[in-house]
């Protein structure tokens, strides 16, 4: 049977692992640079870690919200992809615990939703920067690693600057839900889910349907 | 006939719905980072955000002073310029209301020359910037997409940190005309759209006329 | 003999002096910029010199920690590597020797572990920053010098960015080495020579045996 | 006559022509992004400048450190090299004055030695960052301009983070001409001729001695 062969496979437990390890890097690295002040620091660390990640790892995603817009394409298998986004979870949630005991405060570490604007404003932001984030990712899978890593980094870099003062710029449901549960702090947590999760699957269906080179409505048919 | 036959075919609608989404993004991660202090934040966000559509959506120009630019060099056509032109005057008008939405406060979505400065010393850095911009686009051309769009985002970065405390270092008329319109702050609002058009379409000459490899007056000519 | 030969052969005593010249530079990139107030710059300075490093001088380490990982994947051989240590010890004392003397104040040279933590809190970064570093750095020896240069450089920085707060983000012992030596203070040295070293050694072994391409047990097997 | 002949070709004028545009767009970058606070601004400036421009004009040196340095080493003829001088001065005055003409205070265009430091200090600063520089533009020749263009910038950037605190970081003599032509303010002028000049020409001859692939001494014998 194919899916008792693919839980065989040393392939399949490598990719799952490499999700795994390049969540708990990206989220580690994320978290410690979210300690420095000012918006610049987390954004360009968070930008540049995705890059050298793609790089590192064999393009893992690292992010729920890119795996699941792959799965709506049918890019990725529907098993691979459950494995992926699990093993994403625990990665963030490992990540998010060690980020805890080596952090003197744990205030700094959720993404909230600005005080000065409301939960629907953060949705909105969470979805166009994650929009932009997955388009670049999905553009980016046609390239070799580096230059493919280049461009997501600059995405991700770039959607953080533009949402962090609204919403934190989360653009990945892993790296909200790491620090939610070690803190137990769930203000909004819904926004960081929703959003990344709807601008990723969006941004997929732009891509098949109309961005990418040879795109039609057969490449999602069944 | 062949206007007919161009409005039919599915390449020009796309090139012009990516030039429309491009804006949009464009617009929106810039108009999103100018929340934050600092003249760093904007100009990094503005040269990430160009390098990573470059790479995604097919590079699209998102600017209509490098439409009009490559409109003057002769290597857009007619038709496909002004459809270009309009699909970025109305992205760069959706992101800006939705950013008016989004945001607590509307006052600095505006392109404005600095308090300390006059309009004719903005004028000047916004020809300047969007030159040696445009001169990296031309030459971008030339390349397969994340080396053209690493060129292209440093230039605009780098032109944006030097023309930012003069007049905002907008190099884009779309980008200054969405908030104009959305909030009705209309002064100097030329400055954006004369400087960019000439450094532009200069550069253009410049590029066809002197530096291009195989550079020559015929590229020009009739 | 072949110890012998190597030791007569340009290309040897060439790669020593490029570790040396290297970890020179390195080092005095990073102490020059620690001048700077915020963690950005030092960070940022960090990952663009490892970067144009990997470029200019033939992908040295650079990196104690690096080649303690090289030799236990069998990628060096002893000898080469045991020199390589030298160089680069020799290379970061001369740096932080010429750093001051062109410094008004020697206080900001030497990685301290943060006031507001503990030496085990500072050690656990380091760990970590190295790992995500050294997993680039092994992934990037694959590609040719610039493309390798760019992702090696931007996991310094985001290392750098995630650790920065916590032990300074050393990553490198010599770069805690050659300030220790030459201001005297010696207060928890230990974390940046265990931290980084071990965090190699773990990404190097991850790297062979779970993420590079044909990964096995049996390339690490006598 | 092979001068006379040299004078004749287009391709002479053209690369002359580059020069000058190239060092005007540079200084003009650097000047204008010098306005701004903290030194981060500044050195990104000048390292996307300088990466912007290395694709987009067909890799001028825009330095007459650079451009020494490649007369040292035989790589550049005695004609070329002068005419480029002289371009590469011509447009860092034009750049000086016309941002004199755009700022509205020119205290800040001119590299000066920080207050903290002796002129001696800044000296070895220049000396150390413009070898490193020149390390990776002698390595970046041997490449394709977006991924040479990459390590050259972040070598500039790198350079003008470490010493930018002590001597400005200036790197280039053409760019502290400028400032200092258009001010009348010459106090230690000489170390930004001295500096770069030195650290230039020894990179060039470390380069073709010892790390170029097939360094010899033949290659800059007779």
């Amino acid at each position: 049977m194919a899916i008792r062969e693919e839980l065989r496979s040393g392939c399949f437990w490598r990719g799952v692992l490499a999700e795994a390890a390049a969540t708990l890097i990206f989220v580690g690295v994320v978290l410690g640079a979210s300690a420095a002040p000012g918006p610049l620091a987390p954004a360009l660390a968070r930008g540049l870690a995705a890059g050298a990640l793609a790089c590192s790892l064999g393009a893992p995603q690292a992010n729920p919200a890119l795996t699941l817009a792959l799965l709506c394409t049918r890019k990725l298998g529907a098993l691979r992809g459950a494995a992926g986004l699990l093993a994403q979870c625990a990665g963030a949630l490992l990540a998010a615990a060690a980020a805890r005991l080596a952090l003197p405060d744990d205030a700094g570490l959720v993404t909230r939703v600005s005080a000065a604007g409301t939960a629907g404003q953060a949705l909105g932001w969470e979805i166009f920067a994650t929009f932009q984030l997955a388009l670049a990712a999905f553009a980016a899978a046609d390239w070799p690693a580096p230059q493919g890593g280049l461009a997501l980094g600059s995405a991700v870099a770039a959607g953080a600057l533009a949402a962090g003062p609204f919403s934190g710029g989360s653009m990945n449901p892993a790296r909200s839900l790491g620090p939610a549960v070690v803190t137990g702090i769930w203000d909004d947590h819904w926004v960081y889910w929703l959003g990344p999760v709807l601008g990723a699957v969006l941004a997929g269906l732009c891509h098949e349907l109309l961005f990418a080179a040879g795109a039609s409505r057969e490449r999602l048919g069944a």
